[in-house]
């Protein structure tokens, strides 16, 4: 299952020609710089991209592609910030796209997708899991089958996502870290990629939260393993098991990863909030949170904040409740 | 009552040369596009400057003009995000400051100013609105007295407003409004001078909120008026009347002012907490429900989100709250 994205080694000149081909659709924030005390931390504010989150570099640069070669449909298996991301693209260059769900995904999700105008086909949990993993879906009779597009295991959309790496570390190339979390593992290569083709030298730490920390369990045992996944109003990383198609990229891409509490997420949210006026969701939180972590001290950190859709009722939540001094 | 600003007319050099000499402390954020259907509505994000609010221009502009005059401290009367700016370009430069404020202040805010390190004298709402009026204070025995810096009715600070006017026609030459809200007049006067300066024939409206819309009653009546206040949680716009100072540079530039319902303010926090992912406080909110007028139907609309200053609980409570459909 490694859709040949092992040897995803995109050169400096691949990554600025896909930026180029974002720069219609997506914002181009500088990293925003924080008044921090002992460390230099600056935010990668994704979370006020298009549609809410870094994915639309990756589903604007598929789409792109896709269209380039001339596909008319693209195909996917996501319930997420990916599909919306994918849609988008999709729109912008005049492709239709179905849209596999689990039927366990959320409702107000599946209606966004829907009103973006993408085409939902629903399957039971397994199916729609087993779809992810063989990229296999029956197409519709007399329609010509769509391309399709994994929402991490593939080399457009890792292209997208490096953009993100570009960005940083020519804007910043003294940075020592930056912090991205781990969903599945395509952010994080990514901008290691992106950074590694600069000649930089950053190191590229995830974040991830305690209810499903897989990356830590496989740097852990050295390969993937399965976890219990619990859930958390942190809903946008995690797993039950590391891709085992991601793994050889993620190896050579990442070194650490930082588990980090749902309260410790739950307090960067109110903080991103209040101090920064940032809306993200738990995910990017979770990469805030990381980075004060005091081990980063004296350090030159760069925050990927990757998403800001989180739930109204949660944030509401979170912003009335007066943290403990 | 004129302070030499009646013929406050910059001209591009100088505003250029005040937005250099911002370019260290400010957040240089081009305009963010929104996908509205039948008008091209892009935000300026000032309400992501330090100290969230645009008040920071000002403050660094006169902080930076009175230490290159030789000024160890600055005075200022200002209870809200002006004093909070002030004292965030003092620090910058290396002056102190005393912050008169009225005894009628919310305490939270007058902490936030100690905490940057000014020194608050407290004075019975009267004297203190005296001061504002007359700018003059009792200094302290043995201490030279500071430059006093004038919230609104000042040349350094309306140099500095205007550099938000120089961003916006220089990145979108074709916009054809400008809305910006209406507190002393301070913001929309400096960004009107700007598009004059820079021979843009673009429209600054004002936005004002009905419990205190006393630009809309002036422009009424010809002159400056007395008018009721009602306290809201639009807390930032709005004065019982418009600064006799002010009213010759407010007649040339502006001829509109849309006053908007507490409700259209509260609904636009919502919407830009919800669907921007920007946290704003009421005044700049009032900006945004403003251009979604449907008179504004297929203009080109920059909106200065003038600052994020907003109590948490009011913020809470409005996302917290379902619209009616």
């Amino acid at each position: 299952m490694s859709f040949a994205i092992e040897g995803f080694a995109p050169t400096v000149d691949d990554i600025r020609g896909a930026r180029e081909r974002l720069l219609p659709v997506i914002r181009s924030l500088p990293l925003l710089r924080t008044a921090h005390t002992d460390r230099d931390l600056r935010l990668k504010a994704e979370s006020l991209q298009p549609m809410g989150s870094f994915k639309v570099r990756a589903g604007v640069t598929a789409a792109e592609r896709a269209a380039r070669q001339g596909a008319t449909r693209l195909v996917t298996a996501s319930a997420g910030n990916f599909a919306q991301g994918l849609v988008f693209g999709a729109r912008v260059n005049g492709l239709q796209v179905d849209v596999h769900v689990p039927d366990t995904a959320a409702r107000s999700k599946l209606d966004a997708i829907r009103m973006l105008g993408a085409r939902l086909i629903e399957h039971p949990f397994d199916e729609w899991w087993a779809i992810m993993q063989s990229r296999e879906v029956s197409g519709t009779p007399g329609e010509e089958p769509g391309v399709f597009v994994h929402p991490v295991a593939d080399e457009p959309v890792l292209l997208g996502n490096s953009t993100i790496g570009l960005e940083i570390g020519e804007e910043w190339p003294d940075v020592d870290v930056v912090i991205a979390p781990f969903g599945g593992g395509g952010l994080s290569v990514g901008i290691a990629t992106a950074l590694r083709a600069l000649g930089s030298s950053a190191q590229v730490v995830t974040s991830e939260v305690e209810t499903s920390a897989a990356l830590a369990a496989a740097l852990e045992a050295g390969a993937p393993v399965a976890i219990d996944r619990r859930t958390s109003f942190v809903d946008g990383i995690g797993s039950t098991r590391v891709l085992d198609g991601m793994w050889p990229l993620i190896k050579r891409s990442i070194s650490r990863s930082i588990v980090t509490t749902v309260d410790e997420c739950a307090d960067a949210v109110r903080e991103l909030a209040l101090t920064h006026k940032l809306i993200v969701e738990g995910a990017a939180a979770s990469a805030y949170a990381a980075a004060n972590r005091p081990e980063f001290a004296g350090a030159r950190i760069a925050v990927v904040l990757s998403g800001s859709n989180i739930d109204r009722g949660v944030l509401a939540e979170i912003l009335g409740t007066v943290e403990e001094q």
